[in-house]
């Protein structure tokens, strides 16, 4: 299951409005099919590996990251019925679907076929794996990662405006990868104007994983660029994962109405005074009331700088 | 020469104007006497540790994180006196002594009457070690370190000023440590105003390490604090090591004076948004000045907090 979640990683960011799934088929010890959801979210994993595997996945073992779909498309067979008629042995599947169209009756389909189905393996990393399409279903808007890029003292540019660069060459291209892993990226109409940032993948072999761009504000945005005038309205943006890049007032806005999942530090060894703040006000009252809402998931240095991920609490 | 350094440990911030010093002395491969500066100075670590080694201390090998004092003062004799009266066998010197009454004399005085001396090892860690002293003597001032407790965006207070309390128990037991080791700790009269802070050690076995309080303004101080009226006023504290506890005006001003030789952060998991910043106008014009001038010596997790610990980069 470890190295299905692995393959699920490939298509992150690059599904549409799919999942991105992993599966592995294996038979007499040996890997005999891989499969990941492929860009714009077709073939679904299961197809991708059944067709490596082809008759040889009679009597195999067949990991999947989740609940293989079981609701006709337009686009495509329902992988259940797909794998019913692949005939393997057993079926171990991480998650259930959260997708009302499945949930549940794709397990249910393939043991109406004499399959046998274990679930919920390796469920709280599938559960990370899908967090963008899982947020989708159950909440009806994407995953939020809010991105902060700072000093030591959390200025994200000095007082005339000037921010390039706070971070190095090693930062900006770890938060390239993560912009490589949304579906989309936001910032607010102020650094569209002050900046005109590209907010593209500019590392080697990700050319492909090119995230929308949304812009926060009322203004008018650049060619290729979509806008929404609310948080809120990350809703209709109908994606799995979306990258918060600021300003201030972006990021603010987006942490007052309790609208981010995660949170990806980047900190050079600097110090700025007297510059712009990395928030506004995030419409706190008590002090106390700041507790107990993130929590440390990774920390490491990269180049100079720090990196610190963290987690919604709960 | 490391068990040295580790009791030198022990005397930092209670040896008033002298260095903490450690000694060990070594013959047939056992420890007979440990010795380290006494608080408010005296007995040296080597008058402790000879002392506890009596007679046997001669054809011994004698190991001391500092060169051994060679001039005379009214409070007691002469470190390489006594260990020149003493005989042992070779002396193994850390440092030589940058106090100009010294440098160098007591090594010449142990070469001279006889005794193998071995100078220069550990040499990296005894200037750490020795970092006040070595401060107060080359430069006329003590060696500053700058202290901040934040949230992840950098902010002290609450807009309202309410800080209490930012980071945890953990945190907040490290800080008194950091405390215990200052001979001194300065806060700006603001900060006085505001929280009238103890500035007191407050961890079990360590009530004897309690420094100098010590307000940067030009208000009154209460009872039992000093008052410098600038930054620069640390050149008559007449003491190795001085802790700085903000609050932003005063951060701001120990740090466009250059005063800061080593930063220490304490960053909680939560966030503020619009607060009260950690630093004023530290006096920087361009984003490329801010860089290149600290390291990272240190991070880790103190219970939900994080700590990182920063160097002058030269």
């Amino acid at each position: 299951m470890a190295a299905a979640l692995s393959l699920a990683e490939r298509g992150v960011g690059r599904t549409g409005q799919n999942p991105s799934v992993g599966c592995i088929i294996v038979k007499d010890e040996r890997v005999i099919g891989r499969g990941w959801t492929q860009p714009g979210g077709r073939p679904h994993a299961e197809a991708m590996a059944l067709a490596q595997a082809g008759e040889a996945a009679r009597g195999s073992k067949i990991y999947v990251t989740l609940e293989p779909c079981a609701h006709i498309s337009q686009r495509g067979p329902a992988c259940a019925q797909l794998l019913a008629e692949a005939e393997p042995a057993r079926v171990v599947i991480a998650l259930q679907d959260p997708d009302p169209r499945t949930a549940g009756s794709g397990i249910m389909l393939l043991k109406a076929a004499g399959i046998a189905v274990t679930t919920d393996v390796m469920v709280s990393e599938a559960r990370k794996s899908l967090a963008g399409f899982i947020s989708r279903m159950n909440r009806g808007r994407p995953f939020v990662t809010l991105k902060i890029a700072s000093s030591l003292d959390g200025q994200i540019a000095m007082a005339d405006g000037s921010s390039r660069w706070i971070t190095g060459d090693v930062a900006r291209a770890h938060s390239h990868v993560e912009r490589a892993r949304a579906d989309a990226i936001l910032v607010g109409a102020g650094t569209v104007r002050m900046d005109t940032p590209q907010l593209n993948v500019r590392i080697a072999g990700l050319d492909a994983y090119q995230p929308r761009k949304i812009m926060l504000g009322s203004a008018d945005a650049p060619k290729g660029w979509e806008v929404i005038r609310t948080p809120q309205d990350i809703a209709n943006l109908d994606c799995n994962t979306l990258l918060v890049e600021g300003g201030a007032a972006t990021s603010a806005a987006f942490l007052r109405d309790g609208l981010v999942d995660r949170l990806v530090l980047y900190r050079a060894p600097i110090l700025l005074g007297a510059g712009k703040a990395c928030l506004n006000d995030i419409g706190l009252t008590q002090l106390q009331d700041a507790h107990g809402r993130w929590q440390l998931s990774d920390a490491r240095s990269l180049g100079r700088d720090r990196f610190e991920d963290y987690e919604k609490a709960n």
